[in-house]
């Protein structure tokens, strides 16, 4: 499973020191080839760790030998010296890995405005690099974990050749991408002008439609590595339908492992203008505090879901709006419609549906409640 | 004080019985002349509540005799009859005080999607009619609390004129207005043009500055009648600076009573390209949750402040940010700054400077911390 599934790459996951705690903290995930082909995309804040900078720029060339991920520390907001140690630590992987600096992206995750430990940093690397395997996956998913409670994983592919990936992030999770590290691989014989295009399509549709508490983080990073070493190439429907499955699976494991959450909740926008209408309203309904709340206390509040949907441009008439959460229409043209206390909030998944009456177009947004504990985890200590 | 506090004005609150607990549900304020000039801003959101569709209406002759307010339902999402409900209240306000129904307000305050109990409202504005009083101003500002620990009054005035006002609002309090209704009397002799101006002109820089949790309501509304009793006109510049405090004090007392607060926190804005940039960013990190939490657990978390930053569209580079909390500036050029253990964040109120280095605009923006009491409070029942 997770980056080591597809043929042609080997990775490892190990405690480099980084986390005081002494939990794995950094993961090496190598493209052996024959290809070497890679696409990415990164977080949308201005605001830019030093990490994504770097592996902004490596990826012009379209290609990748390897990724050096660490968890433990950002690395954003951290000036000339940061950006050094990013550039150092490729440095260091492209030594002992016998490649060029330039082929290494970087990826980094923890606290905002602290300088890595470098000197547990590069020595790491040589470790990680010494117990590079075709089974490390699942180690080196492990390593990058921060709140995390568990590691995530996915797979899909047919005939012959297999998307897999791993991913971190539980918090800050919103559109332009959350603190997320994703990397996918695939043994599949692609040129990077693929890979690029099948990643966007998917990343628009599954990491872009998550959104856990708004805020958007400075180190989110999606990268799509090809090894080529199945000598298949798929039809690019098949591959993209594959990666986009793949990151649709990852991004649910991010959204039910968010922090604190105790529900996951669905937000389909359906009967929209448009369907950058159907985001627009899936994200400020997915974003409303007031909401999240009520969700969390088990209570079908639609008038925080009609609220939400009138601070938007989307096209809609308000005595046009209805919303079934659960599969009962408990708000109809835009009052009071059916029983709420027939509505069954017990489980989990809570499934919003707002319809705005106003095209045929679509979106879904996954997010989740807001509780006590996601309050805890955020104020009791620097993250 | 309160609505009272200015002459030509009486004011009464009731227990009519619309919520169940008994407590005080009716406010009734009446502007007995010999001016009756008024104006009026509403919420933003485009889903509006019956009572602002009818006061909107209502307010464009420029006119009102009187205002009825009540707590305990919000009339908002009731569909016609709703609306017929509104009609019905402001029929009966001008039945007992002899005026017409069209220079009379409404405003309510509750919970959304649900109808308003008639039968008790509507022999409630005659019980308030006959305790109408020069001294009920207190007793009105009681009665309009939803979940508000304290009624929220203020007044201000020089030279024989005085402006007075009354506030509720305790949740749901962001740009565009909040779940906020505000009644402000004057007895200054003017008219509705520079009435409205100079609301238009506090409550911009004063309540549309207030964004305790992003969430906008469906019911927002501040009124300004004028009697003109006191005889004065004064300049323009007074008046419009008497409003402003008035609305300022008003929205500072909004944000110390926000729902599960302990923190509450000055985002001020400095040397932003324009205005514009400064409102957004400070609305930006005022709207932050993992930001929010770090305040509540007295973490100097600089970082949440540069990530909020970073996704505005405002003019800055990242390597010129600076931002000091508490007086110390924990980060300097986009970076590590003075010690953050300097800060000392014992007490409630917070003060974050975000300077942007592009121009010599400012902004501050009030907001409150994310507290495990405002996720109980929202989701432990319905409002």
């Amino acid at each position: 499973m997770s980056v080591t599934a597809a043929k042609g790459f080997t990775a490892a996951g190990i405690a480099a020191g980084i986390k005081e705690n002494g939990n794995p903290d950094l993961a090496l995930v190598v493209n052996n080839g024959p290809r070497r082909a890679a696409a990415g995309v990164f977080t949308a804040n201005r605001v830019k760790a030093a990490p994504v900078l770097w592996s902004e720029q490596v990826l012009k060339s379209g290609q990748l030998a390897a990724v050096v991920l660490n968890s433990g520390g950002a690395n954003a907001c951290t000036g000339p010296k940061g950006f050094q140690d990013t550039h150092a630590t490729a440095e260091k992987a492209a030594e002992v890995l016998g490649v060029g600096a330039g082929e290494v992206a970087v990826c980094s995750t923890g606290l905002i405005g602290v300088l890595l430990p470098m000197d547990k940093l590069l020595p790491g690397v040589g470790t990680a690099a010494a117990q590079l395997s075709e089974h490390g996956g699942e180690k080196a998913a492990l390593a990058i974990k921060t709140t995390d409670t568990v590691h995530k994983t996915s797979v899909a592919g047919k005939d012959g050749w297999t998307v897999g990936g791993m991913a971190k992030g539980a918090g800050m999770l919103a559109p332009g991408l959350a603190t997320m590290l994703v990397v996918l691989t695939t043994d599949a014989d692609l040129d990077t002008e693929t890979l690029d295009k099948a990643l966007r399509a998917a990343t628009k549709v599954t990491f872009d439609r998550v959104d856990s508490d708004g805020c958007m983080s400075t180190n989110d990073t999606v990268l799509l590595l090809a090894s080529g070493a199945s000598g298949v190439t798929p039809t690019y429907d098949d591959f993209a339908e594959a990666v986009r499955q793949v990151c649709d699976d990852l991004g649910r494991q991010l959204i039910r492992d968010a922090e604190g959450a105790s529900k996951d909740i669905k937000v389909e926008v359906v009967n929209a203008a448009t369907e950058d209408d159907a985001v627009e309203v899936g994200r400020s309904i997915a974003r409303n505090n007031l909401l999240k709340c009520a969700i969390h206390g088990e209570d079908p509040n639609w008038g925080r879901v009609l609220s939400a949907i009138g601070t938007t441009k989307a096209a809609f008439e308000p005595d046009r709006l209805n919303v079934a959460i659960n599969g009962v229409w408990v708000c109809k043209n835009g009052g009071v419609g059916e029983d709420r206390d027939k509505v069954d909030m017990r489980y989990r998944e809570v499934h919003i549906v707002a319809d705005l009456s106003a095209g045929d177009a679509t979106a879904t947004i996954w997010t989740n409640d807001l509780t006590a504990d996601y309050v805890h985890e955020n104020s009791a200590y620097s993250s």
